[in-house]
């Protein structure tokens, strides 16, 4: 069958308030992450489907034929399961990881994208008449396994990729635009096939990185409820990885340990995060409404700085960290630790007047502590489809 | 009149937990410090009331016949306004003033010093028939101030050694003993004449300060209510002093103010500062009942660190802190500001088996960042009686 060729991307996500106490049934802020993740599809007549992550040093390709028998008997249960429910088709999945010898203890980044693509793959073509020749090459600007949506945002370029290219969802892009977004019922299903990819690599993903990824913007989270907020500005921030290494699970049972162990001191650093990100959230609104000011920034930077000292509170800081809010605070720049702490990455808070040689020096200094340090935005835009010559060059190079 | 020599000592104060909290209604847990004020009482017979008060450069002396006419009249309202109420007798103190010409406006150490201890004098001894020809010495291990209650420890040298040289309290050494404290009734006489000492030089105290100085040991403060805690350990700590200047009304201000703007961030806050300084009191009352584990120590150092983030939260952290903080927690030891913060003093949790080469190079690199720093104790006793040879020999040089 004929494909259309496509481009799209999808950016990274942060939390910028409540990690942690998300667990805990407090609000949670998270919001996109201008770091993209780049998707290029192509039309080929080789007869092969191919995937290229140049990120992760991956390049493979399987012939339509010796995929398609994976597809037998399976054609109606994936229009009543897949397409329609839009369940995750277990017997699918086991003969995925029997085809490609992916034990189900995998859990390498290289396996997880490769099952995820292939799932996503034969789940969008499969019930058509014939398997597509396509090659789809991802490269993305984020660092994987640091916390920052990076597996969301690839699975949100493949469902956006492969919907577009199979002609489900429709081309939003007009001849004056270079770059454009799905209606929002397209958006909604790029979405839950993206959820699909993350259940593949993650098992039981709250679905916060996924509708980062595909809305973009600022979203409140809140007992399993995925708001979007309306009218947010996007915010110029510093992203730094400290590279230090830490578990996820570790530091989200040594909270809960320390919730227990001292009930009436944490609950209410619980409900103080709660109100934080709330706050938050209306000053968000705030800037919106009426124009970003001064005193708005003065806040954000406050509210930074007191959900830092609760996340140490808890347990979840780490010395990187201090370094890294003791080196912007040297130049009245305001940081804290995004996502599950103990190392891993910070976001520090950049005003509109924040001089560029601030940041440069900023930078430096976080580099020579063994950092790496991005000059980014949050809150910007979600999933965008892209006409060619609208791309950025590099990631025109890399996919 | 005859007196009696005498030699007395007052311990000075640090907070454990619950500074600024404490303004807010919540609870406080405020502590003897062993770093003491030694008084020094002698007859003399030269018609002359001295004081000397080496740290402050401070040697006066007033002929008696001289002070005399400040009592004319007024033997009756001391009788009746000081000695059986203990009320501060502003015509008295108006007099002093007018004596001694320190103005109304005053407020620095000598000027203080001078006058609380000639209005305790002449209250003692004004319903007496003749004033005493007495000698009066005073040193202090602490430095002033310093938030650790050094005007207090002063007062209550004053009134212990007063109250104890006119006859007023009974003598409770025995001849086996080398120091002994009083009994319960004369010890709160001792506290409601050091706290008008402590009125006249701050106006409007809350009464902490002496009533630490006079029972020692640990007290809980909530609501103006100042209760003693029964059977608590001493603690071994290392004490900073960063003598980064700061002034606690600002501080306190800026607490409020936060909270003002903040409300729902910053009420929760205070609620767990309450919970440290309750579960903090617990933990102790433990440790005497059943003996201190290493566990009780755990607890201790995990609600120092609590609270000192609670405290920066509220805004009243310092970089000097942040510092001894840090240096103290590469040697695994935990500290937190005490008292108003924004530099002044913090304190440093010693554990029983924390060996003394590592205290010796914690206080040489706290040394080195131009703090000063005593090994000392917490919980200690308060008001203290000697026989002069079992002072310490420094004691004895310096008063």
């Amino acid at each position: 069958m004929h494909t259309r060729d496509c481009y799209v991307s999808a950016p990274g996500k942060a939390i910028l308030h409540g990690e942690h106490a998300v667990v805990h049934g407090k609000v949670a802020l998270a919001v996109s992450l201008n770091l993209r993740t780049y998707l290029r599809l192509q039309s080929t007549s080789n007869g092969k489907v191919c995937i290229n992550l140049p990120n992760i040093d991956t390049f493979l390709s399987w012939e339509i034929t010796a995929l398609q028998p994976l597809l037998d008997g399976c054609r109606d249960c994936l229009a009543k399961h897949v397409v329609l429910k839009q369940e995750l088709d277990d017997d699918l999945l086991k003969r995925l990881r029997a085809f490609t010898g992916i034990a189900d203890a995998s859990t390498d980044t290289r396996s997880m994208a490769v099952l995820a693509f292939l799932y996503m793959y034969l789940s969008v073509f499969g019930e058509a008449k014939s398997l597509a020749s396509i090659t789809v090459s991802v490269w993305s600007e984020l660092p994987t396994g640091a916390g920052l949506g990076s597996s969301a945002a690839y699975n949100v370029c493949l469902a956006a990729g492969l919907l577009s290219a199979r002609g489900i969802t429709s081309s939003p892009l007009t001849p004056q635009q270079d770059s454009a977004r799905w209606s929002k019922e397209e958006m909604e299903q790029i979405n839950r096939w993206a959820f699909m990819g993350e259940k593949i690599i993650h098992g039981n993903p709250s679905g916060v990185d996924n509708a980062v990824g595909t809305w973009g913007c600022f979203l409140r989270y809140h007992d399993g409820k995925i708001t979007p907020l309306d009218r947010v500005p996007v915010l110029r921030i510093l992203l730094t990885n400290t590279k230090v290494p830490r578990s996820t699970k570790v530091l989200v049972s040594g909270v809960k340990d320390k919730i227990n162990k001292f009930p009436a001191v944490m609950k209410p650093v619980l409900e103080s995060v709660d109100a934080v990100s709330c706050t938050c959230e209306q000053t968000l609104t705030e800037m919106s409404a009426r124009g970003p000011s001064a005193e708005h920034y003065n806040i954000l930077e406050e509210l930074i700085d007191i959900n830092q000292h609760h996340l140490n509170v808890m347990g979840v800081g780490h010395s990187s960290l201090d370094t890294l809010c003791k080196i912007s605070l040297a130049r009245g720049l305001h940081s804290k630790l995004t996502g599950a702490g103990g190392g891993g990455c910070g976001i520090t808070l950049l005003r509109p007047e924040t001089d560029a040689s601030v940041i440069q020096s900023t930078v430096a200094e976080l580099q020579a502590c063994g950092f790496d340090c991005w000059e980014t935005s949050i809150g910007g835009p979600g999933a965008q489809k892209y006409k060619k010559w609208s791309l950025p060059k590099q990631v025109l190079k890399c996919c």
